[in-house]
């Protein structure tokens, strides 16, 4: 006799399919939803189909939208000279939370490695339209601060090189509340590199 | 705007109700989730309901089981003079990796504090029947080392007194594998009261 009864294991591996989730954890969730009364357990599942059903991809920048523009894109408000380039909607999602940002966002959908000829996956066709449309001043990378994101920006600034628009990074250097001790070495170059002259004021170079 | 667009937000809410998932995680098992492709989506919503739909809780011990008894109760080879008190179904899942118990469960689907007036909830009663039909020759109480398992404990153990059966709970110590210097000291307390002579054979008190 296997160790949980069949519906029990079928919806355990489901939960097992999702990211960072192992073999216990999908135990204790499954165990959780079972828990709920069946209204709830329906709600769960209308939920999980309808995000598939109704979330799409923005045409313009990649985002996810529910059908058509995304709210960005579709934002009146909003700085069309700037674009953020970002791997995924959830790194929109974070730049969004910091309030600070009024430009438009454009998201790769992966990155890729140096070696890797998956390039033609990203969504980069589109962005270069965007780019080569003269709307744009500014370009910012904001992919992830990994090997597979640095050559992702790299790549994507090689490209961009010929069309009149300022491309610019996302500064490194050590996270705030961080400390200093633990700090690994590359981080650390990199925020020497990227010292500021005190006194100036934040981004006048 | 809401930080997150509706299907996805309805998404992360439901993650949410699930056992120590806090907002991010919810959000991270939402985008994962929604990365999967439409069949898998349909499956994992299709497993949450089967689920649901199909587990039920076994009549004699409190269970899970797929309808009517459990493997355990109807299994041929168990020993049904033994039953082991747990506090939910997990825990007979706990027990039973360990392969070393052949007798049958009780569920209670619960425990209660000292204080607590819900012990009418809790699936006593049924359990009064089995040990007074006459079968049952041990009880081993196996509800959690916690003060509300421990108390409910000693409430079934009093309600037990007046049947002719051997009543006993798993020992308490330090787990194995486990070091002396972490171990707090109400388990090093219990672990010295419960110290065996060496040479003596495992059980052979």
């Amino acid at each position: 006799m296997s160790e949980y009864i069949a519906p029990l294991q079928r919806l355990i591996e489901q939960f097992r399919r999702l990211d960072g989730i192992g073999g216990k954890t999908a135990a204790r969730l499954a165990f959780s939803l079972l828990s709920l009364d069946e209204e709830s357990v329906a709600e769960f599942a209308d939920a999980v189909i309808g995000a598939k059903r109704d979330i799409h991809t923005c045409p313009e920048c990649g985002n996810l939208s529910t059908g058509g523009l995304c709210d960005v894109c579709s934002s009146e408000s909003r700085d069309r000279g700037v674009i953020c380039v970002v791997e995924d909607a959830r790194d929109v999602m974070a730049m969004e939370r910091v309030r600070d940002y009024n430009g438009m966002y454009h998201v790769l959908g992966g990155s890729v490695s140096p070696l890797d000829s998956k390039r033609s996956q990203l969504n980069i066709p589109r962005l270069l339209e965007r780019v080569g449309s003269g709307e744009v001043r500014e370009v910012i990378i904001a992919t992830n601060p990994t090997v597979e994101g640095e050559a992702t920006a790299m790549y994507i600034a090689k490209l961009l090189e010929k069309y009149d628009v300022e491309i610019s990074r996302l500064a490194y250097g050590i996270p705030v509340g961080g400390d200093l001790e633990y700090a690994d070495e590359v981080t650390l170059h990199r925020a020497i590199e990227g010292r500021r002259t005190f006194g100036k004021k934040h981004g006048s170079n």
